[in-house]
């Protein structure tokens, strides 16, 4: 499936994520970026078909976001979405919960940066439902 | 001067790098892109004029090049020079000297980051002078 995503970055999109697909509403691809484990900076690019968002969910480490292709959301529990569109940069501190994804009509890629690896921990969480995420973009 | 700096990435250009200057041969740009320390994961983006690049020099905590705009190199010390446009990323580990900057006929961004921040120092060296830069982007 992987010819069915557009080129909308300069960033390798990677295979279909299927190990994570549990925790997203939608197909997404990933590609591994960076390999060196001294640097203690793993870092992916993320690439979501429109509409595709992941679940609700935190890192103890925290995250940052690089919107690098296509249009996106990033949502953080109890505020409103925010539109990602390529050299927007999202800080997400340690246990925030929240959400990303691509626009409902767009392709979205974004570079994710996962923090403190060493003690990081993800905590996956419930679905965005259809409605909240029509809620959140619209 | 910043008028003069054309768009060539969807990344801020900041201001002219004036405190860095003397490590530099030619003007530079920085624009800071994280703030949230408790991240670990200082990030900027880095404008180079065509001509400029930065001195030999090495991290302890090592650094990550993403390329975002126009064509550079880096090179490390005793290896050829590696040709850099949008969507490459170099991992340089610690204590690794080698210098990077624009083509000669090109403007360069690059994001930056400073790998394991609370132990990282930078160590500046010797500048890379006009015949070693020639020779190394021929």
């Amino acid at each position: 499936m992987e010819a069915a995503v557009p080129k909308i970055s300069d960033f390798p999109v990677g295979k279909e994520n299927t190990d994570y697909a549990r925790y997203f509403s939608g197909r997404s691809w990933l590609a591994l970026l960076t390999s060196n484990k001294d640097l203690n900076v793993p870092m992916f690019n993320v690439t979501f078909e429109p509409g595709c968002r992941n679940n609700w969910h935190s890192h103890s480490g925290g995250q940052i976001l690089i919107a690098v292709g296509g249009v996106g959301y990033y949502q953080e529990r109890g505020k409103n979405a925010v539109r990602m569109e390529p050299g927007d940069i999202i800080e997400i501190g340690p246990d925030i919960e929240h959400w990303h994804g691509a626009a409902p009509d767009s392709w979205f890629s974004h570079i994710g940066i996962e923090c403190n690896p060493k003690i990081n921990k993800n905590t996956w969480l419930e679905p965005v439902s259809d409605e909240e995420y029509a809620g959140a973009v619209k």
